[in-house]
């Protein structure tokens, strides 16, 4: 008799609830999915069970610094995806509705290709002009820069192309003279003062508007694609701010580069298209897809390397990455690539930043100096790491990380003060890889290739074949050698400073310079001691069998394989530099030591190092677990814990769950059939719940503290006079992930990174024991490095 | 008192135990792991309980035809890597093993690397011999072929060059005359019978020596990277006999390529030298990242294009590949195309097949045919992969394939008489589909490049600009359709015959004829019509706007793309063969839309078409899952089954469970607490189950038919006069996963897939309901897809 009562006001209040909420059923439709995705929900069969309840709004969404549960996500979409294709047949309109659904991936990849390539195409030409601007101005017109402004020029000469009457240095203009100590002075005020406006603007900007826009944002963006939420890191403000000051901060002189930043833009136009299309802004883990494609693109831009740019977001920032994004990230990266390549900010309708082309051969032996600039790249990698890594903790900790724009500012102030001197360091640092990348042909105007054979008039270097050095060379030498230590020291300070700052070219000007040393001291070697046994095969007198170009090179991809620990991504990135499949071997060669070199100090490659710093939840898939844990080890609650807050089926009241969430901490709570048998039933979010719970008791009247709360399919018998029960069963997700406590942790680990779990349910014959959660997992493996387990922060 | 009893016997056996078998230990230690490695036994604690158990041989090991557990291979790995890890610091000679076992990996992707570089060459240069053999001889030198012959021939104008006075026709050898009818059947009569000694040789050694030699065997090569075991596939006899034969059919003229194949020689290089080390031989997760390598380093020789081969093995055939293979394939990969660029076998000083070069640039209006030759080529490969599955279906099914050597020499025989009048089909369609390619110059003598400023004396056809077809090219035209439509025929009955034989080159000869048709139209209509409004802007009269040779590339892509549903790789491979980033835009619009075009007809690729066909259990990584079944509704046992074979903890004597073991076919069975609880301990593999009886009976004694089996930790109480127990529990996986009854099944697969399962337990409420297995999931999706759900064959 209590029973039928009971369910005959159950039948009723579901009628009623159908009734009253009918109207929000469409809008918050999508929200079927989020529950469905979750657990049992998603087949047709318990669906229909489920029908006349109300989807819950907010269910299925992830607080900000939380982790995102891939599968569910995954659920959402496949289940978005079928009711889509249910429908198309219905209407002309629906069929519409889902063609344009099924492309919108090619869409959205195309719209981020576009962005890309035309922001990266924007930023290069601001920030080569601004960079000339610390130089002078160009009188024809202003928006000119140094080369544009002379290409009109008369003067054929190819070593005075830089030379024009429109172009007027700082000194001429103020001064009215152009040679005299005064007016290097001039010059040198002007420089730093423009250097110093710049970063001063640029650090302002940061802080005021959008702090997220500092760094490179590589670290911040591997995180958010293993899964992770952070609110507005790839926002609209974001992406303004930052692209604006990263042609201020280029174009300040400091030792940094745009490379990394331009993934950072690149993926924020992901996002912020994205937003157009509800398959991808309302499910986290397809929207991530976009962002995989739109790294690919950053790099695309950054270096002219499609290719490349998709191996590197492959191998370095992804995280999930199946094949269609493979494939979507390829059209994205061609995309941005010929966009860029249209606006042509290089003036030389290449697509490539560095466009070289090396005449001659390498030969067996040469691989023994690059064997040895890719020793220097690894110790380089290993040693900024540390020195960088303790310089960001050191601000992270003490009062010193309080005053950014001071810090930016005297940073600035040195680099701009030391580097105007120096004309290898003075230069834009692109413009100087550039230099030390190519070779020396008789139209290279360069102090470097000042060899005997020019000095004696005959302007065709390889025919006139007196490769010995000249005094030009060995100035430049210690010119490059005192640019070199000011680079490493500068990069180490400059990496972390709040503006928008990069490592790709800084690294390749350390290795740049590096490898042009050692290839003009192999050179000289080689034309000297041509009769040597090494030489003497190949190396006749006076044939350039030396190609120092090369060697810079290799040299910078060996340094920037030292920082980043990237492999066959970098060695495609450089191979599409060059095009010459020739060259792969040196730099595969040079890359692989450099990456065992440096994995010889510390296996984190700088990005790692700086998601650890940040304490980050970062599964990295690239690091093996090789200890011999047990679930049961790394389970919570440990031995002298208290037991598991764990929700039972259908005991409850209310108010004692509402007291069990008040208490702890835990973003989820298992559910069990009962205390006594431990077995497990399910798993409920901590975020549902309360979501749930509220908006039952802004909807449902007669919810009280004293209500019954059960996730079962039925109510559970009830005495006559206890008040409506609260049914939470489609908050619970019904499938939730256990291991045994027998499991190596090495599985564990495997199955969290493979399947992007958030937390895992450990049991032990059948009964309920524990949860492991991804932080659990962080946690322990900091600890098994003897590192503080505490320094992993989010959720 | 009986308890304590028990526990003495108990450790005396174990003392026994110990004693006896102490000897075997270190023969079998690596079967430690394994134990270790299914479940719990991997944890240095519980290895110290086990300490005295001595390990099973046997155990851990795989029949033929069966799948392989992934997690249980790669805890062994990491098992094997651990204790060579603890054990380097003790000697000098562990830490030099350590060293050698840090560098196998690379020496390995090396050695391979080296063979199916220098095996590739072979082939190519054998395969181009026995060719030009089916035409003449060269009379300086028997081994000469035919290019080879006329090297130092004094006939110095390029179109003669064929014609030199050391190279003898047959009918020039047997008549003693060159020209006449006479000579023209008597040429016919001796490339027929070339042919078919070619064709007859090749069936009746892979007939007769390894069966498993035919096919392309990238099928299969799929099917054992995803963990299928086929012994044989890859040992030494398919190597020499794949070798031998591969030549030989290429040389028969039959309308195959040696492409597929080369991956399949490759991957028998991998799996042989894997063999040197132990690391690889005894770890079949492992030996499969060799073999990912090794497919790499394949298409890198077949086609010149490491990277393209990368990125083969990636998206076309690997199943679990995870970053540091792809950094091994890669160097495989580049080893094999450097070894081929020694031996030279082009005599081109070329990496690359088709090495093309193109000068004019494509314009907007060009996409436009490029679309349509990816719309033939989705069209081609829809069509190619039904027919070709259908008359392999009747092959398989009918008496007709019990005769497979008549069927080859048919075949052949057909294809021979069919292709000598057609110069087209004559030649060898690697050297076709380069003339294809091949833009016209001012060298090319080619009946393709006759036109009209040729034909009027002016050797420089782009200067001579009369860019009108003269005969030369329609007569070219119609030898080509007929050419096309040949190719189309003989491809879809060669294909499957027990010869070696790949599809890449007949399907981009096709591709290419199509697209070279296409190109020459798009040509001519330029020519004639340069004032329409397409064609006004950028094509001046004279000036030659449209380079056939890339239609006939575009079409090549779209084509091979068509049969294969390759995508990144492909444009990948076809811009390494031509260099240029330009043309990637033609050939991702065309490689796209055949992707499109023939996933309209099936979402397959000829690949998994054919492990289809031969249900193989193959669970591929591409196909979305997109049903809403749950996994109670697939696993085992259905609704109106006998339940489920289990055994018990500790309830059961051997008689029982022998009578259980025979009674059932199951590989597996669940190790239950008890049969009222049903709550789940593990997981017991039926071929460790009988070979630990089978080794307990011949090492122990006192093991009866009715003495207890138990799993448990500690013998449960005995009656006393029970014969001696025998422990189980190092077979025992404490670690099965497990899902609920209420998962949906797109989570069961993406778990099947992303961890490599072979089998997942079910659960509803902590309690054992049932088993997927892999196949019960590819029985599942068959039967969703309308397909006879008994195709899927192994297990």
């Amino acid at each position: 008799m209590l029973k039928a009562a009971n369910k005959n006001s159950h039948s009723t209040h579901f009628l009623m609830l159908n009734f009253i909420c009918s109207e929000f059923l469409p809008v918050w439709s999508n929200y079927a999915m989020s529950n469905g995705g979750g657990g049992a929900g998603a087949s047709i069969s318990t669906h229909l069970l489920d029908l006349l309840e109300e989807p819950i709004p907010g269910v299925g969404t992830y607080d900000d610094f939380h982790t995102i549960d891939w599968v569910r996500e995954k659920c959402k979409d496949r289940e978005r995806h079928r009711k889509i294709n249910s429908k198309k047949k219905e209407s002309a309109w629906e069929f519409t509705k889902s063609l344009y659904d099924a492309w919108s991936g090619w869409l959205v990849v195309t719209l981020t290709g576009l962005a890309s390539g035309a922001l990266a195409g924007v930023i290069d030409i601001v920030a080569d002009w601004l960079n000339d601007l610390k130089e002078g101005v160009c009188l024809s017109a202003m928006w000119f820069n140094h080369e544009q402004c002379c290409w009109d020029s008369n003067e054929t000469t190819f070593a005075e192309r830089d030379k024009c009457p429109q172009w007027k240095t700082w000194a001429e203009l103020i001064l009215g003279q152009a040679e005299g100590p005064g007016s290097y002075i001039m010059n040198y005020f002007m420089f730093t003062f423009w250097a110093l406006s710049f970063a001063f603007l640029a650090v302002s900007l940061v802080k005021v508007f959008a702090p997220y826009a500092c760094g490179s944002g590589i670290p911040e963006i591997k995180t958010i694609l293993s899964g992770f939420i952070i609110r507005g890191y790839l926002g609209k403000w974001t992406l303004m701010i930052k692209t604006i000051t990263l042609v201020l901060a280029v174009a300040s002189g400091l030792s940094l580069g745009k490379e990394g930043p331009l993934v950072h833009v690149a993926c924020c136009c992901g996002n912020i298209f994205s937003y157009l299309f509800p398959k991808y802004s309302k499910n986290e883990a397809k929207k991530r897809e976009v962002l995989s494609a739109a790294s690919a693109a950053g790099v695309s831009v950054a270096f002219g390397a499609p290719i490349g740019g998709v191996l590197f977001s492959l191998e370095e920032v992804s995280y999930y990455f199946p094949l269609k994004t493979l494939w979507r990230s390829f059209f994205a990266a061609l995309v941005a690539a010929f966009v860029l390549r249209s606006i042509n900010p290089f003036g030389n309708s290449r697509l490539v930043l560095f466009y070289v082309e090396y005449h001659t051969p390498w030969y067996l032996f040469e691989l023994f100096p690059f064997i040895l600039l890719g020793v220097f790249g690894g110790l380089w990698g290993a040693f900024f790491i540390r020195a960088n890594i303790a310089w960001c903790r050191r601000r992270k900790s003490t009062r010193f990380g309080k005053y950014p724009v001071l810090e930016v500012i005297t940073v600035a102030a040195i680099t701009a003060i030391v580097a105007f001197p120096n004309p290898y360091t003075r230069q834009n640092t692109s413009e100087l890889i550039k230099e030390l990348f190519t070779d020396c042909g008789p139209l290279e105007s360069s102090q470097l290739c000042q060899y005997r054979s020019q000095m004696n008039g005959s302007q065709a270097y390889p025919a006139g074949s007196d490769a010995a050095a000249a005094p030009g060379v060995y100035s430049a030498m210690w010119q490059l050698s005192l640019a070199l230590v000011f680079k490493i020291i500068m990069t180490i300070f400059t990496f972390g400073l709040k503006v928008p700052s990069g490592l790709f070219i800084p690294s390749m000007a350390i290795g740049a310079i590096a490898g042009r040393i050692v290839g003009i001291a192999v050179e000289q070697l080689a034309y000297y001691h041509h009769d040597w046994f090494l030489f003497r095969e190949w190396c006749e007198v006076g044939a350039d069998c030396i190609t120092p170009g090369l060697y810079a090179m290799v040299g910078a991809a060996a340094c920037l394989g030292g920082v980043t620990r990237m492999t066959v991504s970098l060695v495609v990135i450089v191979f599409e530099l060059t095009g010459g499949l020739e060259y792969i071997v040196p730099l595969m060669a040079a890359v692989m030591t450099s990456k065992w070199v440096g994995d010889a100090f510390g296996r984190e490659g700088i990005y790692e190092a700086h998601i650890r710093l940040n304490g980050y939840p970062f599964l990295d898939a690239k690091e093996e677990f090789t200890h011999t844990t047990l679930a049961r080890e790394v389970m919570r609650p440990r031995r002298n814990d208290p037991p598991l807050a764990v929700l039972t089926q259908d005991d409850m009241t209310l108010a004692e769950l509402q007291n069990i969430i008040s208490q702890t901490s835990c973003n989820g709570f298992p559910v069990i059939v009962s205390k006594e048998s431990q077995r497990l039933v399910g798993f409920a979010l901590r975020r549902d719940i309360t979501i749930a719970i509220e908006n039952a008791r802004r909807k449902q009247e007669g919810i009280m503290l004293n209500s019954w709360v059960y996730f079962t399919q039925h109510a559970p018998t009830l005495p006559a006079d206890s008040p409506r029960p609260l049914k939470l069963r489609s908050i619970l997700d019904m499938s939730p992930f256990t291991v045994t406590d027998h499991t190596p942790m090495e599985i564990v680990v495997d199955i969290f990174r493979k399947l992007g779990l958030r937390q895992c349910l450990v049991t032990h014959n059948g009964r309920l024991l524990g949860i492991i959660t991804k932080k659990d997992i962080l946690r322990h493996m900091a600890q098994m490095a003897n590192q503080d387990p505490e320094s992993i922060m989010f959720n």
